[in-house]
């Protein structure tokens, strides 16, 4: 078995773009760009809980810093630098390490991203993932924005991830050429960093979809003390992949509030090449409330919003 | 169980001092004091590997950060923000988190330090902590920095914490009230953080002692391209407690090195109420080289460096 640090060296340490000091001392020295103001989310992947133990390690290495990635996305700041922390078994590492850094990289390369720094130990399969990116000041998108009156948005094709999922766990049988892309979905989202960039001086309120649009919207409609109707027909999705997008998850498109118009909207998403679509409005009713109407009107809102680990 | 959430709120969820936006968005949001520097660190900390399974958890919460904290003062910089992943079993949780949290926000209130984010998700019992600091442009200590010449330095008592450790392990006994300090030293390691601050003007590199002091002064004999040479009798521990300082670890001292006369570093000592001790210097032979003499001058280099989580 190799030294920690020949695996550090091997495995994760690359050259750096935009770094002062990477990967080798006590920590890694960054210059943030003056003025910027910093966003810094972190997550845990475990083996079992969010990913399974034969997973592809190559695609684990894209999919663990391209989450990451989505929540910078979903705050409107660029991303920057990351750190990882990963823990192993003894064995077998050097074909799955390979792999998995082989994975990493090409997200990190893809998005312009710093390894500046980690830990890697011997333990149970698990990776935690920091990242920094910049953001203006002021410019954050927060999900406590959200006004009466907003539209409701949803960016690209989500609940495609879940269906995907759902085929690998045998759940359901997709044809062809679906499943090529539901599996893409499932084992390397595109995190919508370009749009959330565009949304900084558009949008009230984002979020990134990864425990389903339900759950998701809700975090905003708690954080923003107002509440919305959903129409059931205007979602991009339909049948099985509609139950998908509003429970399931790990979709990673973005969820977005704003008061602009729709052509505004619709301008963008030919500029990005990305459907954007409106599906609701903010309402003004209890705060956290979150109705669903079909096509008559008719109040079809489910009991349970999401998903929960520890549910 | 109580949900993610639920977790969060309850034992993470604490006011900030000096965060934009702390836990509960996609992000955190920090404004970094302007024209500085930003050093970055990251650790994983596993059951099994890192501690036992009964480890007290609020001594486990002090030291999980405390490490972290102990990694900015060897980069002369100051601890600002803290993310924590967790990953815990789905029982026993509450009790657990409970004196975890205590311990964790007892550090982080030490230090000034806020917590801005994390993860907590279901698991094999392992802890990640990514650590933000301040250091002034130019100013941050590595490790690269040793020049020949150089007198070699360390703080404390190191060895001290090994010792502890080989008690709880029974492979050795300590008498009161020996047997408090290294328990202290142990689970409750203070982190010296205006020692760090301090040295940015006066260290040429500095390291903290946390694999032992061999594998440590190895790491800034080799990224300086110099060798050492350390005086065995000067060394601040005798018997087995030096065995602890040179080969041990989990002591989390700074070791560094400077060009500045003894006295300006005791009047620093004595500033500080910190012991500093003066153990050899940075000698012209091979890079990487580094001899241990005895009282006679004799060499007595050791085989064996430090501690290796893979090895």
């Amino acid at each position: 078995m190799p030294s920690e640090f020949a695996l550090i060296d091997r495995y994760f340490k690359r050259p750096t773009r935009h770094t002062l000091l990477g990967v080798g001392d006590d920590g890694a020295l960054i210059a943030p760009t003056s003025g910027c103001e910093l966003v810094i989310s972190t997550d845990m992947l475990v083996e079992g809980t969010h990913f399974l133990a034969d997973t592809d390690p190559e695609a684990l290495g894209w999919k663990c810093l391209a989450v990451n990635v989505s929540d910078m996305a979903a705050m409107g700041a660029l991303p920057r630098w990351v750190t990882l922390g990963i823990t192993v078994p003894p064995a077998p590492t050097f074909g799955w390490l390979d792999g998995f850094s082989r994975g990493f990289f090409a997200c990190a390369n893809e998005f312009g991203i710093d390894l500046i720094g980690g830990d890697t130990t011997r333990g149970p399969r698990a990776f935690c993932v920091t990242i920094l990116g910049e953001a203006e000041p002021g410019k954050a998108l927060r999900r406590s924005g959200a006004r009466v009156g907003d539209g409701i948005w949803i960016s690209g094709r989500p609940g495609c991830a879940a269906l995907g999922l759902a085929h690998v766990q045998g759940r359901i049988e997709l044809p062809e050429p679906r499943l090529a892309d539901c599996l893409a979905a499932l084992h390397r989202p595109q995190p919508r960093v370009a749009l959330g960039l565009a949304l900084r001086s558009l949008a009230t309120a984002a979020i990134d979809v990864s425990d389903g649009l339900l759950a998701d919207l809700g975090h905003i409609l708690e954080q923003s003390a107002v509440a919305a109707r959903l129409q059931i027909p205007d979602l991009p999705a339909a049948g099985l992949e509609r139950d998908c997008l509003l429970a399931g998850g790990d979709d990673y498109e973005l969820l977005f509030t704003a008061a602009v118009s729709g052509p505004r909207i619709a301008a963008l998403a030919a500029d990005l090449q990305l459907p954007l679509t409106r599906i609701g409005e903010i309402v003004a009713a209890a705060p956290g409330e979150l109705v669903l109407v079909d096509a008559d009107g008719k109040d079809i809102t489910p009991a349970r919003r999401g998903f929960d680990h520890f549910g």
